[in-house]
């Protein structure tokens, strides 16, 4: 079915069951398409501020949703989609936001109108939280799980398909086992990880701490997230976390007998297949990973250094695929890393260099 | 001792043993200052590419050079200090550049010349090698670790404190085991765990690491860089990396127990500690790290687009402190978070979206 076609099958009433940021930038953007867009929280606040935003209007006893999207903290989900099953109209669909799928699931089984619900995940930020923050192009671009269970029916899974594209993201359609598994992999355990490696920081003394450079706080930044939500989040993913942690752990077994015992080769080979794994990411717009080259210049820290740095190196017509900025302590200039393709680093060098820009090879 | 005192101690010549990235930078820096720089390699070539560089003259036999610098390979360093200690003038200071300083100490442990012998450490990348690489700038406000053994003299010790200051770098002063440990903390174990997650991905099916977000991409970054290397400094520190290692092992298992057992709690303390330890690290040029707020703005993939958006933040006059572009797949636009400083995100915001800038809240 083309994209068209499947997004003219989401003709709404759409409910939204609070109206947090996700919640309300999922209104948003179905309100951008044109839909009736229904607002229900227990915080009857948030629902006054996502109205006055232009996200919706309160439910009423007579509205009939098409689509109903929970969208609740982790811990209250299988109670509210359990409750909207209870109440919706007999062909209401229902679909959750969490972050984790099985749980949500288990919590409706056995539940009559089990097969109406279909369960979704939207990778978008969270690190912000309220209807205040929320944005109707919060999810462009990005990947959308679609996770029905064995019970769901297609033409439920094709409206909150539907609701994904509407909102401009990318359907990825995954079992609920496979898509908890999933992110355990890419989120729940580096995050874990990225919290033990901060945790030995903590407390550190700051001689130690003054050697950090930028490898340490790029692997540590996630662990920067609210702990009480993140928390929250793993706990619902336990299995497919404990399961993965495990096999980590018996690496890091691994690891640790290969330095103790000097056996480099053994450590060598863990290294290479930790790089090997770097290069499985997707790149850039889901496609292959490209080689890249980085470009390295000395930036003065002041207002309109950075303006003047990229605009410069836009007039050389090479695409800066991405940028870093260094931070090390004690650095009286910055260090700006701009990554460029294979093949267009000196490009970028010469001509950053004749408008008088120092770069370090 | 004044800065200005400090340089004043080296007056020259310095010999250069190892013309790579680093052995070359420094000469470069060092040549940048006035001073006369000897370059050896056991690579003559390497010698030659130097010397075209401007980075000095190939050693005679003649030569007395007041400090020899030693920038060889990690598995060369004990034989080649040794080496440079018994045949260099018995006034010659010797210093070496390694990553990890308690085994070439160990090295030279009994030399008749040791007290004229003090390691040290510039904290600089290290991503590219080879003379063509290198540039005066390299160390530039970088920690530069130096790393006296018990039988140094403290007039030896001043020189190579002298060559970190000529090279531009911030002397950190400390002792051979605290700076293994330091960079065990600050880069060894780092590493390492950013391997294992890493190591995760490899083979993991498409539909899993579609799912891949900004998160994952930071943890795993550094874990891109050569495992020849890594696995010679690593095995270089191995008792420090195995120390810290097992304590992040015992933790890992507690976090392990956490998640399988629902010991929500246990969780939660255990992601606070890391989230204290982000905090932990310096911020920008040594001061505390600063509360950051982010601008998140659409950004069309196109040359240009950032020198667009830097040039519209840079009239705001709102400083930029750190941008991250976010490459997840399937994004027809890009996001690029800019961080400010708290109180001013608003400011840069409204900036932004009067020049007709999208930001996501």
């Amino acid at each position: 079915m083309s994209e068209t076609s499947l997004t003219s099958l989401l003709t709404g009433p759409v409910e939204v069951v609070g109206t947090g940021l996700i919640g309300t930038s999922i209104a948003l953007a179905c309100r951008r398409a044109g839909l009736e867009v229904l607002l229900t929280d227990t915080t009857s606040d948030h629902v006054r501020t996502a109205t006055g935003l232009g996200a919706g209007r309160a439910r009423t006893a007579q509205d009939v949703p098409q689509l109903v999207v929970v969208a609740v903290p982790p811990d209250a989900l299988g109670a509210v989609i359990n409750q909207v099953l209870d109440t919706a109209g007999p062909e209401t669909v229902v679909t959750d936001v969490g972050s984790v799928k099985a749980g949500p699931l288990a919590a409706v089984a056995g539940h009559p109108a089990i097969s109406r619900y279909v369960g979704s995940h939207p990778m978008a930020g969270t690190e912000h939280s309220g209807p205040l923050s929320a944005n109707a192009e919060l999810f462009d671009g990005r990947p959308w799980a679609i996770v029905p269970g064995p019970d769901a029916t297609s033409s439920a899974t094709r409206v909150v398909e539907a609701l994904a594209l509407v909102c401009g993201a990318v359907p990825v359609h995954l079992s609920p086992v496979e898509h908890d598994r999933a992110v355990a992999r890419t989120s729940h355990v580096p995050h874990l990880m990225a919290s033990l490696v901060a945790g030995t920081l903590a407390g550190a003394s700051p001689e130690h701490l003054a050697l950090s450079g930028t490898g340490v706080r790029d692997v540590t930044r996630v662990a920067g997230g609210d702990p009480h939500l993140y928390s929250q989040i793993i706990s619902g993913n336990a299995t497919a976390v404990a399961t993965l942690l495990a096999e980590v752990r018996d690496r890091l077994d691994l690891a640790l007998e290969a330095v103790a015992a000097g056996d480099r080769a053994g450590l060598e080979s863990l290294l290479a297949y930790g790089q090997a794994g770097t290069r499985a990411i997707p790149g850039k717009h889901g496609a292959a990973p490209q080689p890249m080259e980085a470009v390295r210049i000395a930036l003065p820290d002041q207002p309109g250094g950075l303006a003047r740095l990229f605009s410069d190196a836009g007039d050389s017509g090479v695409n800066i695929e991405d940028v870093r900025i260094d931070h090390d302590p004690g650095r009286p200039v910055g260090l700006v890393e701009l990554d460029v393709v294979v093949g267009r680093a000196e490009e970028l060098r010469a001509a950053l260099e004749s408008r008088g820009w120092v770069t370090h090879r």
